[in-house]
């Protein structure tokens, strides 16, 4: 097993970054040596107006922070630094306040209310527009960070002025997914990270045009660092080492990963859509609609 | 960083084995320690009835295989062992065979015939049921292995018995997903790796019931072993070591990771679903059918 790359390999500023990076894309996502993922720890309780990156920056200092490393943020350390926390007793009035559409609902398991699929403000399709309840102070709930992408630019600077490292950022949440029993941490900010590496193009070892379009990378790094940081334990942040052509610090937010309106083949429960379907029937509608689905 | 766990703690036997996760279940999913991901190196060209595990052994010997290392096995070198190889002109075809039932379609990007997404008949949700070009030989296809749960296991007995050490098998394939751009590597396969923690019943750190009821922990292992196998690099096998608290020899299959039927919010697409619903209307029909979706 080789050694995690050095970190001499990179200089903090952009431009000697940048040519280390070239070439990256369009060639395959996979890094060159062993990948490590380990959970941060001694990062302690956040409260409204805590500096994140602080805390942060002194819980890692002693696991030594290197070029190229990429750190994953659980979004409700985030959330909660901003002060994104709301009462329990509005809690379905939060959840609609980030709803930007509804996409499917169903009666909850424990018989209260209905799970809402809804579309939040950022795009991303989730159960409850992202408000949760556990980990956080009893009698309130959380919502997502206001800009996630924009939290994670802000960490990612204020740990190359703290630590001088140019590292990537990644914010953290959990997700159901359609088809597929169970959730997986997601990507739902980003910076200095691709999310996506773009395939198109490229092709497989024997010169075959390759099936796969684009690998979501920045998804499958929240779900490895899930495994270190767990749902319970208090260890909201992990840090990546092994990963380091995945880093651009000109790339995209996690916004990138969110596949909204019509080119989403899923933009409305199965229930819903034939519901829907039967209205327009039934209401002399046509078929096929220009009117944005909102159940 | 500390290093990875020391195999002592295992004894191949299944007995000592059990012992050692006993309790694991119920707590939270996360690792002790730091978990290493890493691309096996020198796996040759897998032919229709090689024996993948002796490849596979032969090719990680090398390696030093711990106790309670996972091993992810793409799932397209299972299909070549396996003989899973079908004349591309008979792809369609090959693909309707695979196929359970159809769930969306669209025009392919390159105005070449349509994008199927099927259910398969492993209950996976996919695109063209996991039928395959890329990284095959030319003028051929792949279909997914007959019975990837079954596959994984004869791999792990294969390894125990060629190597002595008891190790979790994961087989991988790259899915797409409803709501989010690009994809990620998911698990089709799976024997001794508890696919799915059941959070349910558990607390967060302050005593609070969590929002997340499982953890589909088999495929961010798969997704984690993505990031090191790639998609072009001829390295279709990972090892994974730390998360051998995730081993249970009594595990179910990643069959159990599917989610198929009513209890799919998602089993139609929506265009497809909003059309059964106005044909509902227009036939007469009433707007809840027990008729099984299939468009």
């Amino acid at each position: 097993m080789r050694s995690p790359r050095s970190p001499q390999r990179y200089t903090a500023g952009s431009t000697v970054f940048c040519v280390t990076i070239a070439g990256a894309q369009g060639r395959d996502h996979r890094a060159a040596g062993p990948v490590t993922v380990w959970a941060v720890p001694k990062i302690p309780q956040v409260q409204p107006g805590d500096d994140l990156t602080a805390l942060i920056c002194t819980a890692v200092g002693e696991a030594e922070l290197h070029h190229g490393d990429i750190l994953v943020v659980t979004s409700k350390i985030v959330s909660k630094a901003e002060g994104r926390i709301v009462q329990a007793e509005n809690r379905e009035a939060a959840i609609t306040a980030e709803t930007l559409r509804a996409v499917a609902s169903r009666p909850r398991a424990d018989g209260e209310g209905l799970t809402r699929i809804v579309e939040n403000r950022l795009g991303i399709v989730c159960a409850a527009a992202g408000v949760d309840a556990s980990n956080t102070a009893p009698g309130t709930v959380l919502l997502l960070p206001q800009d996630p992408d924009a939290s994670a630019a802000a960490m990612r600077s204020g740990i190359r002025q703290r630590l001088g490292v140019e590292v990537g950022v990644l914010i953290s949440d959990t997700l159901g997914r359609a088809w597929r029993v169970g959730q997986t941490d997601a990507a739902i900010g980003s910076s200095g990270v691709r999310p996506l590496h773009d395939h198109r193009g490229g092709s497989d070892s024997a010169g075959r045009a390759l099936a796969v379009t684009e690998s979501a990378v920045a998804d499958e790094i929240c779900a490895m660092a899930d495994l270190v940081k767990g749902k319970s334990s208090g260890l909201p942040v992990a840090v990546v080492r092994g990963l380091d052509h995945l880093l651009d610090p000109e790339a995209p937010g996690a916004r990138a990963l969110v596949r909204t309106g019509d080119q989403d083949m899923f933009r409305l429960g199965t229930d819903e859509a034939i519901a829907e379907g039967f209205r327009r029937a039934q209401d002399g509608e046509p078929l096929h609609s220009s009117e944005p689905l909102n159940p």
